[in-house]
């Protein structure tokens, strides 16, 4: 057999597990890796959650629940995000999900034709852009400006770059990878864009409880927003809870039922028992999450600290998300490499250092001329925090 | 927003919820419902699965896995699905899912272009019908004949819908809905037509393990078939863990890389502690199933006995499957009803009796002529089964 799809040529992946590769054999030939290539935790879930998780299975919750998921958590859930920001979501607002991601594409399956144009975020999460041209529309980036260590979106570009033909947002505030949050203002001139264009938004907000200080915003807020605004929900960064894969997409009622024909046309519901699970977290809520939130606040000060002792490395302390995202480019210079890749590949092997270099969150726009790096620090231990970035320093400074 | 794409037009459902909807509330009314509507389980998963789960998390296996799954299950699974086919399948054979439904569409997107026919089966799963046509291939139904109480595929008609622009079969052995599998000659019949024809095949064997008497058959284990068959692999039916959302495509290792890829940009992996508890199912395997198999067998013969023994009745003893289908033409007619849909409402109401009527499985080819109903006997008990379908005989003899 040699027929495949065409389609196929479209689809991207997240290559952010290229590092992960090269890592675990650079491990697995004796050396030790430090993990800031990691977007996932190394912090074990509440134990409460899966005390639920085993009550719900006593219970008999082991057999197929509906497809939109079980309406305790569906309710509880449009109560949680409701209040966080201040917006009337019911059950019915709310469809359960494997994980925050499979928003991405159902979204993109219920509301984007063929030949439409996406605005989506580059850097950005690699599967907007997979998804939007594997089903076969048009990715058109937005780019991020740098401003003092912190970043930007080029409103002006995006703007002008909106044509009759853009039927979508993607917007992911608290970023991934530039651990950026948008200020009010750039908020509503996004939102005017928006409601001027009648654009669909998908508002990623994988990253919004975790938060170190100040308020999270979300652009579903803003008057005239919510009808068009479907949230990427997921549990997974807010209660160490990845890998059990449940997620959310919230939004009006009319894209949230097909968006549940879509559930039982791809995977019948989610995991049933661990969505009882999700109904005691949310009972926990930020209490429950406080423990983490404390790590990871102490994680990110520490790396913020020791990336900015380093020579030619300035970045912001991010209030949001488990990334930091240096500008790398004095270093790469220093280095004469050509490019953030050949820059990460070196300090792999000289330090044992792994993160994500810019190339892995999408495709650049042609007038950029900066290299990045993301270091996560969810996945990784204090005392691996100092040891690594001091290896860095190290190999930067010398 | 009034924008949502033209492609949900051609989306479709599993209309069996339509049923379980009526029968929920008929039983909030107060009245008993006999489930045989339900293809689901009121049997606990083993508890030697939910012990390694629980052991899979104070393991740390909390956060994410590899896309494809962990290795150890798609080892595990490659030599148990070889083994019981006479093939050899190692690990790049098996991608992890959650659960069986996910395949369908996958193979979908992977191997067939837009305006390709895809054959599929009518009465059938409905979801196949409804994803070749949302992926914007042609759905051609093929269609099976009743034979002394049991089904036999129009071979002759399935043959002759075959065209240039056929790209894929879709096959279901231990057929839901009829409860049918096909003979040596039968299955040699249809593997000709697919490898003369250079055709893909989805073998959905949800069921396979699922069997009371005879020996099991796929038709990936007829020479030629291997590499160009994708089989649809769930745990659910065989360990009673429907809601737990496992299973796994199995086929040819490219096809394998491009659902793979599939898997990055849906959901990035499937739940990864189930996945731990899966690998010890296969440990414990027919073993471990045997109490399952033994009640769902009393079932059987206790559902079979019963319907045969209604005056217009006659169903034959399926040695596979939780279902049976009763040709009920004669009862429709002697109603005076002129649906299948119309009698299922009709028994419901008058005797609790919840069942899915042939028209919930696909579009009907024009000449059928017959009704036909499915029973499901995994999610109800033989009381239940006793006391329903003697209702069920009073209502049709009377």
């Amino acid at each position: 057999m040699s027929k495949y799809a065409k389609r196929l040529k479209k689809l991207g992946t997240e290559s952010v597990f290229e590092v992960a590769r090269q890592a675990n054999e650079w491990s697995r030939s004796g050396n030790t890796v430090f993990p800031f290539h990691i977007g996932d935790f190394n912090i074990p879930t509440p134990y409460r959650v899966v005390e639920a998780m085993n009550r719900a299975i006593v219970d008999g919750k082991t057999g197929y629940c509906q497809p939109p998921g079980i309406p305790e958590l569906r309710l509880a859930l449009s109560e949680d995000v409701g209040k966080l920001r201040n917006l009337e979501y019911n059950l019915e607002n709310v469809i359960i999900q494997p994980g925050g991601k499979p928003t991405i594409g159902k979204f993109i399956l219920a509301a984007m034709e063929p030949n439409d144009e996406v605005l989506y975020p580059t850097p950005g999460f690699p599967i907007y852009e997979s998804l939007i041209e594997f089903h076969q529309g048009k990715a058109v980036p937005y780019s991020y400006i740098e401003n003092e260590g912190d970043f930007i979106i080029d409103i002006d570009r995006l703007k002008s770059d909106v044509t009759s033909k853009t039927s979508m947002l993607i917007f992911n505030n608290n970023h991934n990878p530039t651990a950026t949050e948008s200020s009010p203002n750039e908020l509503e001139a996004l939102a005017e864009i928006c409601i001027e264009n009648d654009l669909w938004v998908l508002s990623d907000e994988a990253y919004f409880e975790t938060r170190y200080e100040g308020e999270p915003r979300s652009i579903a807020s803003i008057p005239g927003m919510a009808q068009r605004t479907v949230i990427l929900y997921t549990f997974s960064k807010r209660f160490a809870t990845t890998g059990w894969r449940v997620g959310a997409s919230i939004g009006p009622k009319k894209v949230m039922d097909i968006i549940s024909r879509l559930n039982v046309n791809d995977e019948s519901c989610t995991n049933h028992f661990a969505q009882w699970a999700m109904v005691e977290a949310l009972k926990g809520g930020q209490e429950m999450c406080k423990p983490i939130i404390d790590e990871l606040h102490e994680r990110r000060d520490l790396t913020c600290k020791i990336l900015n002792d380093i020579k030619g490395i300035s970045v912001a302390s991010p209030a949001s998300t488990f990334y930091v995202y240096p500008n790398l480019t004095e270093i790469v210079h220093r280095m004469g490499f050509n490019s953030g890749k050949e820059l990460q590949e070196d300090i792999l092997i000289k330090t044992g250092v792994g993160f994500c270099p810019r190339e892995y969150f999408c495709r650049p726009i042609p007038s950029e001329n900066q290299y990045y790096g993301r270091f996560a620090y969810a996945g990784i231990s204090q005392d691996e925090i100092k040891e690594g970035l001091s290896r860095l320093k190290y190999y930067c400074e010398s």
